[in-house]
């Protein structure tokens, strides 16, 4: 008999975990596993903030794929996914094609921009390494544009950053702490700088606990951050934003608005003919596509219904690590046909978000609140123990967060 | 009596070390001296190509006025230059005005740009702090851009330097040098960036010594760098140059032109009503205007004949460090009544010139030619050696260039 060929799209949490648990199990007689991803390494999504303010060099961030994968047992190919042939078990890549006996669909988020006009032209983005980097780079030309223009333009000193999630209230603190020492090396009054955040709903992190909520934003507020809620963004233009709060349209001029407030699964699962729930696939407990008994979804393409609420889980770094084990456990099963798949069940370890400047929130296991220092030092543990489990000891020394008064 | 105002337009090379060289000659109750300057730093205009190719931080290059000028004997305004009255012996200043009974000129240079559509508008050019910063960071952003952008833009990647002069090969040597190290922190393959030299003349550096130039030429070759000589730059757009070369009009896309071709004297000389030469003073021997005994003129915007070949010497950065000498002895003659004042006699010492990665050229006193290494300790051994005139050891310790093999 044939050995299996084992395919897994994108090297995000889902995807790598994936790959290092089935290089682990499988013997290289028992199936041929390969690994594609856009790029030759992987990053960690979560610290893309980090490297769009300029608080951490972006190669702290990611890891060469070769580093975690033993390239003697996983195949690794660089490239593109254009499109999933479930039918023919194929999938087509800009530079080729493979076809699959099991496929593993992990190729995380897309920016949903919802339609507003000049978002996607205009506005920047915290998606990947390198519009994370290009987001560095905009701020601090700017700031070099500022102080060089005679005619000061403060548009280039505020900067927008729409939706106060947890992404974009993490990216606010990292912003605030990244100012000061922009300013020193720009050589500009830091009370002229503005970090400006946008957010739709009548407060931000809506539905986190409001004691935390209220701590972070007063955390924000003391280093210089201006919170405008309840109001909607209407258009992003190249040097200025349009905003309406209480029925009046404001501009607030800037060459920096940061998107932060939507994402959608990848386009390629719903173009490629799978049945879908806003592009992700609503996965059986086993994590296979409804239809095809041959493919896993895990991370951002895959949709899991909370019973409880009947409301879908929200897809995080943590979820796709935890689904990595059951996806790696069922494909075992399948190639050793051992029998039974595993079902899996969300473990909801609570959230921790940090707020830049030895701060941070927590809110995890059993409604524990936490925030300052400890959540710091949490939030740290929860990036470390992820490094461990990912690369080891190695990989933990070489990128892991140590200095926790940094 | 009143005791006389002396006033210092510029803290450049000439202007700061006449204060320097005037605070230590002078009582305070001899004079008042003020200095007034653009910005309260002082710096060195020889190494800002290094800045601008972002293989030396600018703050390397600038000196906090008050580290070396003592505010106790000499006021400092940090205030811009509007004009000069010298019949009524003021000077208009953005925010005030200041009477003076001795004054010295030493307000630099501005960039030429001859009437050449486009670049005012489009090109950079490396004449003070804030304009290097922002050509590195330009650089930065294009690199960060062509990685960014799906649909790959090679003129970000070219790089166009106007001139083959001692300021446009010296960054390109320095260009050289950052290439490697920019490639690696934005993941591009550093054999599709192209640094192109554009030259009027049918050689780099023309009337140097043509055997250094040609060392200098295939030094930078061998790294990378394109001259295309002969020809003459038409127009600068945001996207790419156009020049002539062979009666044929040709084409570059690129979004950094950098214009290193032209220089002139300030405006504010001739716009002032001085008698002048191209904007520059022709000074009397003992470097006063010709019109006025209470007016000095230093560096770029003093214009010096030399007999021998009766055209005009440039102005270096030595010439209105060795002015300075006789400016100052000059003014304490007038202040302390003491009689004859000094004749300036240039003594041109030569020329080094770095072409980055440890290679440079000089064509030193007595024609002696110096290439490699040894040039490369010639011109550290310069740049310090006006580092300790200006502010002893302690300066020179701060900013001075001690690793010669970085």
């Amino acid at each position: 008999m044939k050995k299996p060929d084992i395919v897994i799209l994108g090297a995000g949490y889902g995807g790598i975990m994936t790959a290092v648990k089935l290089q682990k199990k499988l013997n290289m007689n028992e199936a041929t596993i390969t690994l594609v991803n856009k790029y030759d390494y992987h990053y960690q999504t979560t610290w893309l903030h980090e490297n769009a303010a300029g608080t951490l060099h972006h190669d702290r961030t990611r890891i060469p794929i070769k580093d975690v994968v033993d390239t003697d047992k996983v195949h690794f190919v660089m490239d593109t996914v254009v499109s999933i042939k479930p039918e023919k078990k194929k999938v087509k890549l800009e530079n080729g094609e493979l076809y699959y006996d099991i496929l593993v669909i992990g190729l995380g988020f897309e920016t949903a921009t919802f339609g507003i006009p000049g978002l996607k032209e205009n506005a920047f983005t915290i998606e990947n390494i390198n519009s994370a980097r290009l987001i560095k780079d905009h701020l601090e030309y700017n700031f070099a544009m500022y102080q060089y223009e005679d005619e000061k333009n403060h548009g280039r000193l505020n900067i927008v950053v729409g939706g106060g999630g947890f992404t974009g209230v993490g990216y606010l603190g990292e912003l605030a702490n990244r100012i000061p020492a922009l300013c020193e090396e720009y050589d500009i009054n830091k009370s002229i700088v503005r970090i400006i955040n946008i957010e739709g709903e009548s407060t931000v992190l809506p539905g986190f606990d409001p004691q935390l909520t209220e701590y972070a934003m007063s955390s924000l507020e003391s280093r210089g951050v201006e919170f405008i809620t309840g109001a909607v963004l209407k258009e992003c233009k190249p040097d200025r934003i349009i905003y309406e709060k209480d029925g009046r349209e404001m501009e607030i001029p800037t060459y920096t608005t940061v998107w932060a407030a939507g994402v959608r699964a990848n386009t390629i699962v719903e173009e490629s003919g799978f049945e879908h729930n806003h592009g992700k696939i609503e996965v059986r407990h086993d994590l296979r596509a409804p239809d095809y008994d041959d493919v896993f979804a895990i991370g951002d393409c895959a949709l899991i219904i909370d019973e409880k609420t009947d409301s879908p889980y929200p897809s995080t770094a943590q979820m796709a690590v935890q689904q990595s084990e059951t996806v790696a456990h069922n494909i075992m099963s399948l190639v050793q046909e051992t029998g039974e798949l595993d079902e899996y069940k969300p473990h909801l370890l609570g959230t921790v978000t940090s707020l830049g400047n030895n701060d941070a929130i927590g809110d995890v296991l059993n409604n524990r609140k936490m925030f300052g220092m400890k959540a710091v030092i949490m939030k740290k543990i929860i990036d470390n123990r992820y490094l461990l489990k990912l690369g080891g000891v190695g990989l933990l020394m070489r990128k892991g967060k140590f200095n926790i008064f940094y």
